[in-house]
Formats: structure tokens, C-alpha cells, sequence
């Protein structure tokens, strides 16, 4: 009878980001935000890119990971962990599971890019594989975690996991701070919500002067419709992409009521555009971003941001194989 | 009647070495030392990697030009550079030049790779392109320099070029000192010697328990030839390498010095230890690094590093397209 999802639903305050911030530290690497230049010259708007990628795990999962962890109880941690997850999640809670020196279980799809299974097993995690075409993931974690009284650590839509994800929020502050940029457009690759709520969290805070947009893939831009909408509508069925990080059909229950307050709007972007925008990544920025991760620099690049101050993209997961990668962009070469 | 190469002979002091740094401050990136956490597993070492990488025009030349441009009296800058260089010294000259506004001349390869003849020009450099088979490339750019006046910035074998290598070296004492990191060895992507040299010249000052090491393809290992017979002498003929920015026959004249006098010693690496390390750096970094950048890497990777101490690896540019990154790490698959 294990506690199958830890249920609290208050939005994250700021004094609770600014402590899973701290407890962070050491634990999590503070990313680069970089210049980058040659993009900053053919848009003409100062870009920057904070280097997310470079993170632990290659994605800002590991953030939410870990302060998930750190706030659960230590007989129900003692039990171990679970979650499912296409695999950026996936490595962040094997991670943090491994940090913690408790018992993770990860169920992946059979479809999950392989360096992504990899690397979670990597990590000591047992991974479980599904067939996504016929078998539900949520199902599948929460028969696990009944049978072994772990607890499903969420993949975005609990404030512990966004309150973690703020800390790159808070970072990005820093940053600006030292550089004196005002009012930037923020530009967050987006699936559930939580990355964009706990960035749009920190900054609403700390940053009051910049406007946060949800950067989605074409046909997944549910936060784009359910903005405009002024409630939770999924996008419409039958879409594809490549961005196999961001392929939720519809907002967060929690995250969206943070979303709606402080998003500055959604943006949606074709796959072409995010393989100019891995390729861009590689070539100039020397950068290897991940499909999903490189949708806010596909939106920058394609000229999709408006107003005319500087931009900050998040470059928000890296992990892709080479051969994916050098296919993808073959297409926009 | 132009300068055609500017003599100086003396080793740069530390206070020379300390005031180009402070030079460069705002003008180059102070590139982050990342842990290198898998790498770190698998050698049973701490590993942390310099990502000058992510340095403007990709590589760490333009620490070395924009110090000799800062050098150079007014009267020659204004007269315009010239610089001979398959590709990363090419842009950071160029780079500088754009900086200073004065005019830049690039003779290239025709064999250089095409995105690094691409961003030369792209900082608005004239790029004068010969056949390395039948023309030498110092004569062109000497017979340049001498019609028009402009000033040859040489590639490493200059005390202010080495000067302004030296702030990198700068930048990995303060990461040394903030983590607690004693008696480090450290690895250095080495052709001609002069990033060595400025790194050796640095850490010797700043960190003498560190350990240097010049790391070359196997076949221009002409530093560990001439580390070990105490003089200045080649590699044999006739080796082919992909390691495009690293394939000089000899160490410099004025970087030998130095680096007989302070390297621990020098490490030969082969190509396909090479590709193995762009696949590690892709993969497990997210960071694009040029065959040439990676030799460093692909020593620790490989277990040629003596000792147990904790190693630094400079990855020292990454200047390689996509396609000819997928098809060299194909090969090892």
C-alpha cells in the first residue's frame, strides 16, 4: 500500500525556491548562460543561452529530482522510488535515487532514444520497457509502486518538482542581474509546465521585468491553445515530432495555474525549425542539444520571439546519440 | 616595407601573463570547468574539463590574437594583420581584427575544414586560399605583409601570443582554488606549444603543484620526441592525422623553452583514440569538440595519464561540422 503520488497542492512560495535552491547547491551544476553571438548578429536582439545541457543527466530534470527527494519523508524514501518517463526524468530520478542511496524503477517506452535507457541504467535504476502503442506508463508505475510501497515521483505536475526546477529560474537571475539585462523574453522548452512554472515562478519574483513564453513543438503546443483558451485543452491527436521530450497532450493540473497567471504567451515551432536549431547549436554554439531542448533557440532563431529587448533560451536537455542528431539536421543542412 | 613578424624574445613574466588577462576581461569568454562525472567513474579519477570550446570563434586562439593585437603599436594595427592557419588561429585573428577594426588577411589551406573558412570570413576577414601541396603558406603571407605593410601574426611562437594563452591557465588556477583542487595534472592539446606553454607559464607561478602535459597525435608528437632528447626536434615525416589544428613538425622556438623547462612531459594519442573521445565528449559532456580539441580528452579517456591525482583536461576548440563529427565517430561505434 505504498503512497502512489504524494499529494500537496499549494503553489511553490519563494522562500520555498529559494531553499531547494540552497539545498541544491553542490548537488546540481550551476549552468553557463552563454552569449550567443552569431545568432544575437542575425536577429538583431542580444541572445543568450543558458547551457542547460550541461547539467547533471544532460536536462533540468535532475533539479526536480532531487528536491522531490530531499522533501519526502525518510520512511517513505526508504522504500525507494519510481517513475516513468521517456527518458529525461527517467535519468533525473535514477540520479537522484543513486544520490540518496535509495531504490529506483523507471518504465520507459521500447521507443525511448537508446542513449537515454543507457544512461538511466547508468545509474543504477531498474528500468522497465512498455510497449506505448499498447500498455499505459501510469498503470504500469503505479502497479509497482502499490506492490512496493515506493512512491511515484511525478514528472512535472507537483510543486516539489517545480520548485526544484525554479532553482535554474533563480540562476538565470543571477545572471542577469550581473550583466544588467532588463526586461528579457525567456524562452522555455515546454511538455508538462513544470520547467516553464518554476522558471516563471523564480523570475515573477525575482526578475519582475521579463516575459516568459512556453516554446512547444507544432501539434504538442497545448500551452499555446490552452493560454489562448483560459483553460486546460489538449492539442489535437494525431501529431508527430521529434521532440521526444515534449510530447504531453495537455498543461499540468498544477503547473497550469502558475503557467496562466505568469506566461507572457506560447510559441510553437516545426521540426524543421528545431533541426536548423540543433544544427545551429552544434555549429556555432558548440552545443549538442536534444530535439526537445532546442525548441526555445528554434523559436529565437526563426524570428518567432516578439518585442525587440534581449533574449534568454533554455537550452533545456542534451541527450540525443550523434547518429540522431547528424540524421536530423542532414534534413536543413 | 612591412613588420613582417614582430621580434620578441623573452619568456612573458607572470605580470605580463596577469595584465593581458586583465586585458581580456569582457572581450573572452571565461569558459567553465566542468566535472567530467563518467569519465570520473571510469578511471577512477576525478576528471574536470576546460570547455574553451565554448570560447568566441570557438577555439582559444583569440585570447593569444586579441593580446598581440593589444600589443602592436597603433601605427601597425592600423596598417592591418595578416596570419597563416588551417582554421582556429584564422578566426581568432580575424576575430580580433574585427574587434580593433583594422583589416585582416587569412591564408588558408584549401584543405581546411569548411566551416572553419566559413567563420573566418564570416567576421568579415579576406581569405586567401593556396594548395598546401605545392605553396607554403608562411611566403604567401609574408609576400602579403610586405606589400601592404600589414604586421604577420604568428600563430604560437610569440611571446605575446603565448601571453595571452596564459589566461587560460589563469582561469583553471581560480577553478583549482575554489574546488580544493592540489597537484592536478594537467592536459594540454599541444601543436606548435604555445597554449602549453601560456598554461604552463601560469599554473607554474599560480599552482606549481600541477603537472603539465603536452598531448599531440600520435605521428606529430614532436614535443614528446623532443621533451625526451632535450632539443627541439621533429616528428618523423610522412604521418597523416584528422587532427586538422595540430599537425605542426616542430616545437616553436621561443614555446620549446619554456615547456622543455616547465612540461611534465608530453602523451601521444591516436586517431581512433581521438574518435572515441568526441563521442565521450558528445555524449556524456554535450559538448561539440574538433578532433585536434579532444587529444587531451582521449588521453585520460584512453588511461595515459601517470599518477592519481585528479585531471584537468583542456579542450581546446571545436571547430567540426556535424558531418565529418558523425562520420569520424562512426568508426567507432
Amino acid at each position: 500500500m505504498g503512497t502512489s503520488v504524494v499529494a500537496v497542492s499549494d503553489t511553490p512560495s519563494i522562500d520555498a525556491i529559494r531553499a531547494a535552491a540552497d539545498r541544491l547547491q553542490g548537488k546540481v551544476v550551476r549552468t553557463p548562460m552563454l552569449e550567443a553571438a552569431a545568432l544575437s548578429e542575425s536577429i538583431g536582439r542580444r541572445v543568450l543561452v543558458k547551457a542547460e545541457t550541461l547539467q547533471r543527466t544532460g536536462s533540468f530534470k535532475i533539479r526536480g529530482a532531487l528536491t522531490f527527494l530531499a522533501m519526502l519523508d525518510e520512511e517513505s524514501r526508504r522504500r525507494g522510488v519510481v517513475a516513468y518517463s521517456s527518458g529525461n526524468h527517467a535519468q533525473g530520478v535514477a540520479a537522484a535515487a543513486f544520490d540518496f542511496g535509495v531504490a529506483a524503477t523507471i518504465v520507459m517506452p521500447r521507443t525511448a532514444p537508446a542513449i537515454k535507457v543507457r544512461r538511466t541504467r547508468g545509474w543504477g535504476a531498474e528500468v522497465v520497457l512498455f510497449d506505448p502503442a499498447t500498455e499505459d506508463r501510469r498503470s504500469i508505475a503505479g502497479a509497482i509502486a502499490e506492490k512496493s510501497g515506493a512512491t511515484v515521483v511525478p514528472p512535472y505536475d507537483h510543486p516539489w518538482s517545480i520548485t526544484g526546477q525554479a532553482s535554474l529560474g533563480l540562476e538565470m537571475v543571477g545572471e542577469c542581474v550581473a550583466r544588467g539585462l532588463d526586461d528579457p523574453a525567456v524562452l522555455v522548452p515546454t511538455g508538462g509546465g513544470g520547467l516553464c512554472a518554476g522558471v516563471a515562478l523564480a523570475l515573477s519574483e525575482a526578475l519582475p521585468s521579463a516575459r516568459v513564453f512556453a516554446v512547444e513543438p507544432a501539434g504538442f503546443d497545448d500551452h499555446r491553445l490552452s493560454l489562448a483558451a483560459g483553460e486546460r485543452v489538449p492539442a489535437p491527436e494525431g501529431a508527430v515530432s521529434i521532440c521526444d521530450a515534449l510530447l504531453s497532450p495537455i498543461p499540468g493540473e498544477v503547473t497550469f495555474p502558475i503557467n496562466q497567471r505568469l506566461l507572457a504567451g506560447g510559441i510553437a515551432v516545426t521540426d524543421d525549425e528545431v533541426r536548423r536549431s540543433m544544427r545551429h547549436a552544434f555549429e556555432e554554439l558548440k552545443l549538442v542539444v536534444e530535439p526537445g531542448g532546442a525548441v526555445g533557440l528554434a523559436a529565437a532563431l526563426a524570428g518567432k520571439v516578439e518585442g525587440e529587448g534581449p533574449v534568454l533560451v533554455v537550452l533545456s536537455g542534451g541527450n540525443v546519440d550523434v547518429e540522431t542528431l547528424a540524421r536530423e539536421v542532414a534534413a536543413v543542412g
